[in-house]
């Protein structure tokens, strides 16, 4: 595939390519980036690039023409044009993988307060990386090109990315390497036992249990197989027995205090 | 605030500085970066920063020693430590007002299949910018620092953070710049009419709108005012009378389809 990115910061791409998934990626020719920098095609002056926004209020937005005219110079009739901006569709890795079927991906980075509206009216797609802000653009495009470029063919092994975070609608279960006991602290047993369908089982409940905790919101989008279903309700009723034991243990301990002598 | 940066590709990290806002930051001494490379506290091997992952799996896990050896340079009492992880917390504009307010914000950069379990259990916090895959923790601990920096005093105007995107919790109204009519795309007159108040109203009804259309979730979240409650039921209203509209046409045309003779 090839990515046109549009910007007024170019430098901000620099060592974007020095990663290497992404370098392996352009060596075999499976992406190939080029970088526009939208401000020559504003004409000679630096201020022309943005100008104060209509109807008053601070910051500045970046101007139709420059941008547009960039545009033009890329946009082919195959071409996906996806604008960066705060207030665009949530980025998920289900974008990525859709993102990554295109031919030839156009990425406009705003800067200053955003873009002049007619410009976005032009983009196919606007895309926000997360509900923060961001300086600019610029950024989120290094974050959506990192993310599409490893699903390219060449750029990964196919096996590493299968059981990531996300892949299958659940966080990712904790990982660990050697050595089996570092400064006291343990890997787990069942990873140490060799037993596959053990390992298997114990990874699905961690990284169930991680989601409950953590995102339950994945959750509930989530089709349970029975299985976890019947690892979810495990879970559940391992934390009320734990919650049940710490309200018993507080009553011991209130009732201690009592016992004591004031 | 000072942050140190602990990675294993600190050349990740190039061309960060340039970005103005970045740069006034580190000018004016409301920033101090620093970034240490991880792989000379893993001894004389390129092998020892990684190793693969007890109880099988594609892919390499990052060593405890190194990581933590590296963060104990660093670490002081007042020292907050953030991992980036895809498992981690969701992050957003509140958690970086938060991390903001920090002294010492360590950020620890996982890649390849991520972090032994053991050097995330040292940390105050787990991060994740996004429901997305990327390369490494890189490029989220630069989204985590430019967001963090451009709050920071001395950074930017005041004002120009207040009526962004979720500050107020609400996606941000468009924004238009000269000239009015560009290539027959004009600026809507109320933006040219110089009435502060309908100008107001008009970019609060079109905040609503775009947030209702594109993220409903923030809306759930948030308190209305009177007047966003009046404002979202009249966008309501008049979404309900053009799917009317789009019915009656639709029936107008099978109903001409109809007479036509076949």
């Amino acid at each position: 595939m090839k990515i046109s990115v549009l910007t007024i910061f170019p430098e901000m791409f620099r060592g974007f390519e020095e990663e290497p998934v992404i370098r392996r990626a352009i060596l075999k020719g499976a992406v190939q980036i080029e970088y526009i920098d939208v401000r020559p095609f504003a004409g000679g002056s630096f201020r022309h690039i943005d100008d104060s926004t209509f109807g008053g209020g601070a910051g500045m937005v970046l101007r139709c023409a420059p941008v547009l005219k960039a545009l033009e110079t890329v946009r082919e009739s195959g071409s996906f044009t996806a604008a960066l901006t705060p207030a665009g569709e949530k980025y998920d890795q289900l974008m990525a993988r859709e993102l990554a079927q295109k031919e030839h991906l156009i990425l406009l980075c705003g800067h200053y307060e955003g873009f002049d509206q007619r410009i976005l009216s032009r983009a196919d797609r606007e895309i926000s990386i997360g509900d923060y802000i961001l300086t600019g653009g610029e950024l989120a495009a290094r974050v959506v090109m990192d993310s599409i470029i490893r699903l390219l063919e060449g750029s990964l092994r196919a096996e590493s990315t299968a059981e990531e975070s996300f892949e299958n609608g659940l966080l990712e279960y904790p990982q660990y390497t050697r050595p089996a006991d570092y400064c006291g602290e343990k890997v787990p047993e069942v990873l140490l036992s060799g037993d596959h369908e053990k390992v298997r089982k114990w990874r699905l409940k961690q990284s169930l249990a991680l989601t409950l905790k953590r995102r339950p919101d994945l959750l509930e989008k989530r089709i349970l197989t029975e299985e976890e279903r019947e690892l979810l309700s495990e879970l559940i009723e391992e934390q009320q027995m734990i919650s049940q034991t710490e309200q018993e243990q507080q009553i011991l301990s209130e009732t201690e205090k009592e016992e004591k002598p004031l």
